[in-house]
């Protein structure tokens, strides 16, 4: 159905759309290799050593919103890409695709928050490219980034090392960056306060892989589709199910107020700062602890278990009132142009 | 002047502007110490080796013309970028930018052509990134591709070492890429046989550093700006004057036709194709004839020579009837979307 036609805006969505345009069109033309669980950055064999590759393209609008920008978000948002695959992020590229009319000063703010964003994170923006478009109603941009990264030598992340029993941690409240986004862009006063979470992971990535080497098992940052997609993702790969429990994922009162006016469920609105962690039970709590030390981690908990192999696996939330529902992959999308 | 106000379609354009918006605007906001000379590719230290970094967007209208498309232009520009930085290309990343109601087999045709480039080549893609933004008249794609290389052992590129009376050589006729898509973009049917000359340059650089080293001093592929623009980037960071002769620089009678009939200068035009390469000159005529054992090569010549050091340095076109004009770095461009 989705892979004939044309391309709607919900198949940038981060949702089913988005996985069987990926499955059935983009890896089958290039003739890449079939994969049932794609990583969020590629293992290469460069020089002596193996390397982890990632890229990605921001097209958030607007470029500026509250708590961050498209230039922090692209620094970001790739170093996170490398963090959760188990890297140290070393080396960024930045490309600039410019709308004519944009106003300079604009693109010198973020690229300041861009530069600003990488020293912090102790990496490099060491190559760059810059094209010009058409301008198209209010200009913007579309920034893309690839980063290359070394993996830290503990680190043990794969589909295949997830059993049965195995916690799933989450690093604090969900929904603020797709919510600060999409009020940002509509004028929305629902949530004056609400800022975006973007923020580097590598450092909590690194911690807990530093901490606890194979007993974790996998990592990912649930951005567009929000962690429906992420858990959704999980369990596909793995073929197993996963529960949820309501009463222990953390919730930002502004966030939820938020997406209850606006109709949205919090578990499938991007994040851009929150790591999602699958560890062995017995260092659960010694991951939440890790976590925790980070500022933007306060809030980490355990929030649910891997479950048996099922011919259909699911993602399942128990709710707090004690009844159960079934997590599904967001079909499309909330909100284009979220990241 | 340009680094004030607003963006224009000409920033693009791989010229002066351009040169400006880069060095007075975006190198000093991202914190970026200051070069000189730009290489395409950034030469970084990950794991225990030196590996090479590049990136380019490819937004290039129509996305396919004669000779090519945005796939294919999107792989063999990023490997011509590696190469002629002395990388052997080993890795690409791949990301989409789709604009709404694409056609999905327009997508789906491109991709094949960027997967059997990249296979022709010897190069994996191993990494993606798919987003989709609203659409503007007929919709069309960005493609970003980055790419790591891993540096040739007997390479030792770098401005600094270009002296006196070294020879520059060129693969073959200019502006093939160029006039092609502009004839294709705009239905001119004044050279309905012309194509591009997209292809990947890494064979070609690798045989002439396996075979001159250290005589090789420098390449570049004359994209966005033509001949000129990499000419006077030549002159520019190495502060000498270069002459280029007519009589030797090898034409494409159709492509001087459409040129001609367009109003443009052949030597400003965009290729995709070719290298430029600055040589001892005691190695210049062995590098001819490297070059012209591949078949994308076979009108290979040696053009000019680098000159005396000089405060204000030029590039001068010794013309065919005996005079001389100074070859200028392009203002701005020809033609916005050419790659």
């Amino acid at each position: 159905m989705s892979t004939t036609g044309h391309i709607l805006l919900a198949h940038g969505g981060g949702g089913q759309l988005m996985a069987e345009l990926i499955h059935q069109v983009i890896l089958p033309a290039l003739g890449a290799e079939k994969s049932s669980g794609l990583y969020d950055a590629a293992s290469i064999r460069a020089g002596r050593d193996r390397l982890l590759l990632t890229t990605d393209s921001y097209v958030v609008q607007p470029v500026e919103f509250p708590g961050g920008d498209i230039g922090k978000l692209s620094v970001c948002g790739t170093i996170n890409d490398l963090a959760v695959c188990g890297g140290k992020p070393v080396a960024l590229s930045l490309a600039l695709v410019l709308e004519e009319g944009l106003e300079i000063e604009l693109l010198r703010r973020v690229l300041v928050s861009a530069g600003r964003a990488a020293r912090e994170a102790g990496v490099a923006i060491v190559t760059g490219d810059t094209k010009v478009v058409e301008r198209r109603g209010q200009p913007g941009m579309i920034i893309n980034t690839a980063g290359v990264g070394v993996p830290l030598p503990k680190a043990r992340l794969a589909f295949e090392r997830i059993g049965r029993g195995d916690a799933v941690a989450l690093s604090g409240p969900l929904g603020q960056h797709g919510l600060a986004v999409m009020c940002a862009r509509k004028g929305l006063s629902v949530a004056p306060a609400l800022a975006s979470d973007c923020a580097p992971l590598h450092r909590l990535a690194a911690d807990l892989i530093a901490a606890l080497g194979a007993k974790v098992k996998w990592m990912r940052d649930p951005t567009r589709g929000g962690l429906a997609a992420t858990l959704a993702e999980l369990s596909s790969a793995t073929s197993r199910n996963v529960e949820i429990r309501q009463r222990d994922i953390p919730v930002d009162p502004t966030a939820l107020a938020a997406a209850e006016t606006l109709g949205l469920d919090l578990l499938s609105v991007a994040n851009e700062g929150k790591l999602v962690a699958v560890v062995a039970a017995d260092a659960a709590q010694k991951a939440v602890e890790i976590l925790r030390r980070h500022a933007i981690a306060s809030r980490s908990a355990v929030i649910g278990a891997i479950g048996e192999k099922a011919d259909v696996p699911l993602v399942e939330l128990l709710t707090r009132a004690g009844g159960r529902r079934v997590v599904q992959m967001p079909y499309g999308e909330d909100l284009p142009r979220i990241c």
